[in-house]
């Protein structure tokens, strides 16, 4: 790819336009000279995975990550050994992917002990680590927002998330830094120094006020709140060269022709990351 | 008040019942053996301020609270001086109510610069908390859940709350601690001992999943995920033992004849906090 340098840091999340598959994604990458892109599992699964890896490669596209393995906690042992093995599964579909890591998002409790839950994760991660390591694959912990505590991750800020990195002290383990998460927290700039050396990946998109919908109303750069270009520099200063992903999830975006989402979503990196 | 045991710390946040007025909540109150009611400047001034407080001193009633202060940010001087003037008048009324301490909610950035709105927030203390200490009126700065960080509150953690209660070294300055927007924080536990000496007041509902709605989506102790009875046990092991208040912002418990409300609140606060 020729390609442009004021986008050579941009990578498409794929769910920013999930109205394509796998195989209009890239080639709306291609077409605007976006140089990487971010997959989903069950994206890949309908192309296939062995035609995504094929597609992306030959298309020239870096792929910064694969959404995603994780949701360790579960009610029973059997529950908790089924998402093991389905962690495994994301581990060789990054591996075949080429994927630069795979995106954990770590589950919510089954009941009311957070505690708990959080050691689930622990355990997760010492489970399915090894095998990270053995093929090569890097995890990649995202601390997602705190509303999100309830139903999608125990992990919910940056620190949080460095203590898990460190505990295991495996160069296979580290963290995706998404502004969406953790720009309200007052010790962000601290947890991203400390995170230098396992930053895997850095996500941006914007807090609209009001929100307009828990999950599916994140924002375009420049259209909300969040200090996105102060947070880049910061994760810049922490030793993090790579992609920056756009992942949005709002469905005004899911309702635009993909091609115009990616028109716009190109200039607003070069305005505001 | 007669008083039955078990309600005894049970405190009734009048936007719990929004459906009344201070004359009918006091009454409710009296009704259900509720000893405490945490009151709510706007019901407070369409009542009239000297009406509300013979109500409560008549009726025996203790006021846990009166919301609320705060809202320190602004674009301007003269916009910031204004929220002082606004500060300086809530204290008057929690004076005058006999108000355990005036909640502040300490109010979002004008901008996308959180840091230095998190500036105005100490600034804000600062001016206004001599006054306080005049009139005899603690001042109690909530943090509130990260997800109202863009709109209603920069300050998001109790521990940066506790940081700013530390850095006045005030007895007219600590914390409310309401599970609804502490709940998800894993260093909750810590930051909760860490606050020992400054709790002034302590705030109970559930998080119900999913959330029907961010600002009015809260539920009836019981009905979600928050290990309430384990952070009422961290909070008294702190040294707090004071009036312990439901405050629940929700549709359908507005939409409810208010004496059922409190029936139900009644036996939730006895099996779950």
């Amino acid at each position: 790819m020729a390609g442009k340098p004021e986008l050579a840091r941009l990578s498409l999340n794929q769910m920013t336009v999930k109205q394509w598959n796998v195989r209009e994604a890239v080639a709306g990458c291609v077409q605007a000279g976006i140089p990487s892109i971010g997959l989903w599992r069950d994206k890949v699964a309908e192309t296939g995975l062995g035609e995504s890896a094929r597609l992306v490669r030959e298309a020239g596209l870096h792929v910064s990550d694969l959404c995603r393995g994780g949701w360790f906690p579960a009610a029973s042992e059997t529950e908790r050994q089924a998402r093991i093995d389905d962690n495994r599964r994301a581990i060789e579909e990054a591996a075949e992917l080429g994927a630069d890591c795979l995106v954990l998002v770590c589950g919510p409790a089954s009941n009311k002990d957070i505690t708990t839950a959080r050691g689930m994760v622990a355990s997760g991660l010492e489970r399915v680590l090894p095998y990270a390591a053995d093929l090569g694959v890097k995890l990649a912990i995202e601390p997602l927002h705190p509303m999100f505590a309830a139903d999608r991750s125990v992990i919910t800020t940056l620190s949080e998330a460095n203590r898990l990195v460190r505990q295991f002290a495996s160069p296979y383990l580290g963290v995706i830094i998404d502004v969406y998460h953790v720009w309200w927290d007052p010790d962000v700039y601290t947890s991203i120094e400390e995170a230098r050396g396992h930053i895997f990946g850095f996500h941006v998109n914007d807090w609209i006020v009001p929100t307009p919908d828990m999950l599916n109303g994140r924002g375009m750069m420049g259209d909300g709140v969040i200090e996105i270009r102060r947070l880049r520099q910061a994760v810049d200063a922490a030793g993090y060269h790579g992609p920056i992903e756009v992942e949005i999830f709002n469905q005004a975006f899911w309702d635009m022709p993909g091609a115009d989402v990616l028109d716009l979503m190109c200039r607003r990196f070069v305005e505001h990351v």
